[in-house]
């Protein structure tokens, strides 16, 4: 098994996931569009994040915030004064880019923390030209990433469209606490799209001006951040078992290590942090099934973490596509940055009563945060292999994101088969079981083109079929098959599917 | 039964349903949020509006187009030129209205054909003054609603927010079209938010600045459009015996009729337009369970059409809180309009080959076209009673549509009740079944607090399920209660919410 060659924005493309938004006009830079297949795995991706975040708390909910929101929700943040990217400029031919970007990519440097003045000297230093005239770097600025809007027939006022979907479950904290059992921790969730003018959007699905983040923020009352009780149904013992993969802030030099949680602890982090860094860490690795050894937990220093966390471990995994780690997510400690801040400027008290003390206070956040196409991504590449002896790609998806469930295949062009055919495929559509049908070309070509995008399993009628009702199923990860009564495919597709049962468990095997 | 007071905008409010954007900074005018409530409502609603559009045909697909798109886009729709809406000012005290909006509602007079010089007049005329300073409108002028963007770092390019999912599958078609089975009908569905810079925002979700849409657009070769095989699996006949509700656009004067497809097609209607419109009534009155005499197809004439359009139906619902027809959406034959723009301005070829003839030609476009929060607010509306009896709302949506599933009561607070309830209720989750588990208030209030969201269900757990394991089943609708085993209640639930079996059959009826 080695990995397939096309990149992975052609493979993309080629098969329907993801290309390029508004193509036929040439492209838009940093925005990208779901074709049917892309858009079924990011049904999944939504479906499979929702259940695994949503069920860690009796108490965690989704709801939908607006995209559009006023400037005073920005001011609060900090997202006017703070949300920039130093601005890189070629004034002879005008090109633009992220200084610290390309700093990171020609020198391995990370200089989130450097001014424009330092980066500029580490741009001219280093011989760092400008990609597409050879000249140097004349200016390094601050650039603001928000999207400003004209609202409203008389263009009086500005909002912008939000960057991230985390401002929402601030300003619905209160009124949603209300709503449902006053009680803490109450999470929050949303899955949805954020814009950010990007100054040079890159690597497809991983650097974009239009994407989806899924987002859960935990509202929890800071005195019991490090209780072992964490919720009513969840211990800081439930996960002292787990070793987390971390490279800590002052052991980059040194290999990635396993870590008990006992010993982040010791290390410094809080419990509660560190029960969520652990539950992140079971969806990366038994969820998405991203390779242990592509994964880890980087924690950041104060000068590079955002400004609005105390405890900040990207979520990073490695791309050999691009060479490098990726961040696809977050675990933040954001405090009571963000509720003291809509309560300063918006005058609403966000405060609620502690009943055993009889105190006020504001509660502390915690962010779940993840760049919801660059899991998309990440499972693409992750998942994607050349098989040399079937001479295709196989997509080893975990078997709930594959696009589609299962692909049905007539082997014989007669109407009696293509019928039969027909009514196995509507009975397993009526299952809730998403399925392709596949009548064209030879049936090596028709597998091939179901391994290439994932479908875990192939359903062939042939003679038996008609004679004695029997189907042939075929893995998508072994090739192995076996046969089974038709009567009994819906059940069994979806106990393979939900990992009920395993294949060989199905029915008489082949060869 | 009478219907409640309480206006839908504050119901919606204070259960959680909807509520305005940015409420703690005064709200933001046209912009809405979901609650966790109106969230799983809305969910539903997405999956049962693709369950039924794109199993009407195998060759219909989900796709996911981007928000931003670049100007030429709109260039070749016709928006930048067309998309407007007639401005009313009051020079004295700088109020902004919608010129025909006003007339519609004072007068009783759609005047969607005016020009602005005839909408000034009528205003004046007919002693329609400014709704602020009463002082008469000195101007009507071209709005366009379109949202213009600045994109990327040197802020050269001028982007558009999208007034309409519809156009990314045109633009999408060709390369669909190619990965599919190259066949017509082709159908490509979006469910999301578009954007309009609205005059006069109005009625919560009806008239909002941003807002979701669930469009299907079907690309179909013209010259099938009056065949009696609307596609491989459908055929004109299937629908013959509908009565559709329509009023047409020379019989306004007289009441609602009901008319067969047959005299529709002889009316000049196409065969393939008349079958989606039987469709979408099957979906307003069956699915979503809107009465009949709420229901209309609206027939525009040519000056109020839209410009795209050649055959152009309202869908419109009676809403008792508007006091009006309400548009929900449309059915909109487009024509080539949209390929023969887009291939005019991108200059990329959108004609395909007609394998019959040889020849090539550009794909025709039905349009069926959904304002999503529209069918929500709807459904909300119609589904609304005060119950006198039992003197609270009951909210009686189609069980599918219900936030929740089924709520889960233990009447008794020791410990060996709430765990069994608990239990109980763990086992429904992972069934899939949305649950809410209240321990708070009288048993009375917890149905009354249930029926008011919809749940279809209660669930109750008292003595004798600790003895012998059953339960009660509460009936939203009727009030009915049977008992039933607790091994066999995931299975009863699921079978009752999706209308497999009969509040009766499933166990022993109480009293």
């Amino acid at each position: 098994m080695t990995m397939q060659k096309e990149d992975l924005t052609s493979f993309m493309k080629r098969r329907g996931f993801v290309y390029q938004g508004s193509e036929i006009y040439g492209g838009l830079t940093g925005i990208w569009e779901f074709g049917h297949i892309g858009k079924l795995m990011k049904n999944h991706l939504d479906n499979v994040w929702k259940k695994f975040f949503l069920s860690l708390d009796d108490n965690f909910y989704e709801i939908e915030g607006s995209i559009i929101m006023p400037e005073n929700v920005f001011k609060a943040s900090g997202h006017l004064d703070n949300f920039d990217d130093p601005l890189a400029e070629c004034f002879k031919c005008g090109t633009t880019e992220r200084a610290d970007k390309i700093i990171e990519e020609k020198l391995n440097r990370r200089e989130e923390s450097a001014t424009n003045e330092e980066l500029l000297k580490i741009l001219n230093e280093n011989n760092i030209k400008c990609s597409k005239c050879g000249s140097k770097f004349e200016k390094v600025s601050t650039f603001n990433m928000m999207f400003p809007l004209t609202f409203g027939p008389k263009g009086g006022q500005t909002v912008y469209l939000r960057p991230e979907t985390a401002q929402t479950p601030y300003l619905d904290f209160k009124h949603q606490y209300e709503l449902l059992r006053k009680k803490l921790p109450l999470g929050l969730a949303i899955i949805g799209k954020a814009f950010r003018n990007e100054i040079s959007p890159k690597h497809s699905l991983i650097r974009c001006r239009e994407f989806e983040q899924a987002e859960l923020q935990i509202f929890f009352n800071p005195k019991n951040i490090n209780d072992e009780k964490i919720s009513d149904t969840a211990n800081f013992s439930d996960i002292k078992n787990e070793k987390l993969i971390v490279m800590l802030q002052n052991e980059r030099d040194k290999p990635l290590k396993k870590v008990s949680p006992n010993e982040l602890v010791k290390y410094g982090l809080p419990k509660f942090y560190t029960y969520y860094m652990a539950k992140v860490q079971q969806y990366i690795l038994d969820i998405l099934k991203i390779p242990k050894e592509k994964f880890r937990f980087y924690e950041l220093n104060d000068k590079e973490k955002a400004f609005y966390n105390k405890n900040h471990f990207d979520i990073e995994v490695f791309s050999n596509e691009i060479n490098d780690w990726v961040e696809i997510g977050g675990v933040h400690y954001r405090t009571d940055h963000d509720l003291s801040g809509h309560e300063k400027v918006s005058k609403t008290k966000l405060s609620i009563l502690d009943e055993e003390t009889g105190k006020r206070f504001i509660p502390h956040v915690l962010e779940l945060s993840f760049g919801h196409w660059r899991s998309l991504y990440t499972l693409l590449e992750q998942h994607l292999h050349y098989d040399d002896s079937r001479q295709n790609n196989v997509l080893k998806l975990p078997k709930k994101l594959a696009p589609i469930n299962a692909s049905v295949f007539p082997l014989i062009k007669k109407p009696e088969f293509q019928n039969l055919a027909r009514q196995i495929n509507s009975d397993l559509i009526e299952n809730d079981i998403i399925t392709s049908f596949d009548t064209s070309g030879s049936i090596g070509k028709r597998y091939a083109r179901a391994d290439e995008i994932g479908t875990p399993y192939c359903i062939t009628i042939d003679h038996d079929s008609l004679k004695s009702g029997t189907v042939t199923i075929r893995d998508r990860d072994t090739t192995n098959q076996i046969k089974i009564h038709k009567d009994k495919l819906s059940e069994t597709i979806k106990n393979l599917t939900n990992d009920k049962i395993e294949f060989l468990q199905t029915g008489e095997k082949i060869k």
